[in-house]
């Protein structure tokens, strides 16, 4: 049964060319090969590198550090012009990758998912073979990544997307942006069936990322000071992590006052607007916590504000994680001596999760109330209006707009 | 009788101006105030802090990084222009901070130690009582900072050195220059009285910071994969602390290759010169190590070797400790994705060891044949010899020159 799957011809939204609106157009997504798995989307929610993608804009923002870790090689060298690479044959492709859906159909060697199981397609994978994910030290699975890297799939390095025969690209080997989308069965993970679809496609991003920076990356400690520099998703899920691990104070750091109000119920207990002040960041910030706070977390993407979410730690221990990523040929700086005098300067991709083994249990958490998802859905849409999504993301209010993609 | 301690005038050799040799003086020597020992010191090395200041190189070399935890402002402030202070009334001072000795009399309120006790002065002090030394999370004691960082004592801010009443300056809180020296109680580290005082004065500096960065600061696991970047004392003790750690490979880079016979010695496994390739170093070395190594070691104070110290190391878990510190002003950076994609960056002062703690435990190891001491000692000396000494540490040969300071 598993192997009689045919091509599905359904909707998705095609990114021709990058600068241009995305395109809601009938695409035929083929069966799974073997170790592959159709899903059937059913919500997506949009990332700022989706975003990225969809603007041309070249800076970057709070999510695009995460995406970042298998980020669309050719999609980064449009939107980052310092990266020299052929983006001609890259594009068409389709974005999308905080989703959740139900496995629609199963390739040749695929056993932990069925078809009818709720998944969260994962764009970074766990193969739990790779040297990575042997390692123990870290999420970052090496199993199909030079596939992911350039849209197509590992079997035989071709698109499983198609529209008339003109092959479309996927995107971070996740591609949601589509009613049906092919993945790897390592970035497949597989979630209690109970759990509302149209919620926890959060959690294939921004929030784990922001929870695990605490958690995983950063391991803050009960009565710890932390600050989290930019207040959007990944911001506001850092927040939430540091109150759950016991903060004594949670400092936000952002240059728009309207976003303090929604920061207070995710965690932040103060917060600090650089624009009311003249001294640097780092050093109110130190003024603020008798020498500098104990954790720090960009999350923003801008090499400025990484250096002083650096410079803010406290001498002998203060630790920043890095979650937000610079547009390509930014780079960060510091003077060693804040390293040498006990600073720690790191960086998180997907929180440091392991995909398929721990997002599950997020998803349990999310059931037993234990963490926050709702909270960030500040907008809901349709595939359909996945233009005026991404226009929305860019105002202020909005945090992630989830699409119903069969609507 | 503690308090009846009378001035003392010896020889010293003393800074009187920066870029001029070291001249032997007769010193008075202020007898110890309430939370102060005065040490008559027996052996004191040379490290390359010291060797900044005689000289006026404005370039940093392996050992300015330990030191420069607590480097005598003024000090720094002549040998690094963009340190802008004004260095009038620091000068003239006495430096050295790598000695051992016999405590010659205490001040008022000191119990840890007695007249007679076998010490070693230690630049790093550690108070057990300050936010530092309480927090169990680092080795930087801030109790005597103040005082130590403007060369005087904490007691009355004033130098306990003079000549004929021109107050001479202290150095890092140790001023081991000198055949009698004051230093604040919680900069004294009682050792074994059987140990051999010249050969265990190596233990106030470079052979504990190497040691440390890779035990306290890296914590390198058995099997690891370890680069050390220039082969000094500083880098030969990494070395040693990572053949210790059960290290799997050390890799030694520099581009003195006549080091790489001694670097054997001390655990280097194999060895690269950076002039014998055409391609970046750090990409010498990820080709070397199937992906990167999983600790790296900045032992020179070189900021392009700090980066690529860092970007040799492999994606997920490779974390790289910077040991040596450059000249001020200069800067560290690299591409944030360095980090996002799980690479650590860190820094070491006197590796991390606790110094009234832990120094004597390391005089301990030695006199168990644990670690190496003897092996770092390439001349031997008198104080009346300092500046053949100072000479003799810029030439390849010479690790650590000891000099016996009552001859």
């Amino acid at each position: 049964m598993a192997f009689q799957a045919q091509v599905i011809t359904c909707k998705a939204a095609v990114a021709w060319e990058p600068n241009k609106p995305l395109v809601i157009e009938d695409v035929q997504v083929a069966p799974p090969q073997a170790g592959e798995v159709r899903i059937k989307i059913l919500f997506t929610a949009l990332c700022h590198t989706d975003a990225y993608t969809w603007s041309g804009k070249l800076t970057s923002r709070i999510c695009f550090v995460h995406c970042s870790t298998h980020l669309h090689a050719a999609l980064l060298s449009m939107l980052l012009p310092n990266l020299v690479q052929d983006p001609e044959g890259l594009f068409p492709c389709i974005l999308g990758h905080e989703a959740a859906g139900i496995v629609e159909s199963i390739g040749e060697g695929v056993t932990e998912v069925q078809p009818g199981d709720h998944v969260i397609p994962c764009y970074q994978a766990e193969c739990r073979e790779c040297k990575f994910c042997k390692s123990g030290k870290t999420n970052l699975c090496g199993k199909v990544r030079a596939a992911t890297g350039v849209g197509v799939m590992m079997n035989d390095r071709k698109s499983r997307f198609s529209i008339n025969g003109t092959p479309i690209y996927h995107f971070m080997g996740t591609s949601t942006f589509s009613q049906y989308t092919v993945v790897h069965d390592v970035s497949v993970a597989k979630i209690d069936p109970k759990a509302p679809l149209e919620k926890v496609c959060l959690l294939g991003c921004g929030v784990p990322t922001g929870l695990g920076a605490v958690w995983n990356t950063a391991k803050v400690e009960s009565g710890s000071i932390v600050a989290v520099f930019g207040l959007g998703t990944v911001g506001l899920a850092v927040a939430e992590g540091a109150k759950a691990a016991g903060a004594s104070r949670i400092i936000g750091i952002d240059i728009d006052s309207k976003k303090f109000d929604t920061a207070k119920n995710f965690g932040v207990t103060e917060f600090v607007n650089p624009k009311d002040h003249d001294k640097p960041i780092q050093q109110v910030i130190v003024d603020l916590t008798d020498g500098g706070v104990d954790y720090s977390f960009e999350c923003i993407g801008n090499v400025t504000v990484m250096r002083a979410a650096l410079e803010c730690c406290h001498k002998g221990w203060g630790t920043s994680v890095i979650v937000g990523v610079a547009a390509s040929g930014q780079e960060i700086s510091t003077r060693p001596f804040q390293l040498v005098t006990g600073r720690v300067w790191k960086g998180t991709a997907f929180g440091g999760f392991k995909s398929r083994s721990q997002v599950p249990w997020l998803v349990e958490k999310y059931m037993k109330k234990e963490i926050k998802v709702d909270e960030y859905i500040t907008h809901n849409l349709t595939l359909g209006e996945i233009n005026e999504a991404f226009h929305l993301m860019h105002e202020g209010g909005c945090l992630r707009c989830v699409l119903a993609v069969h609507t």
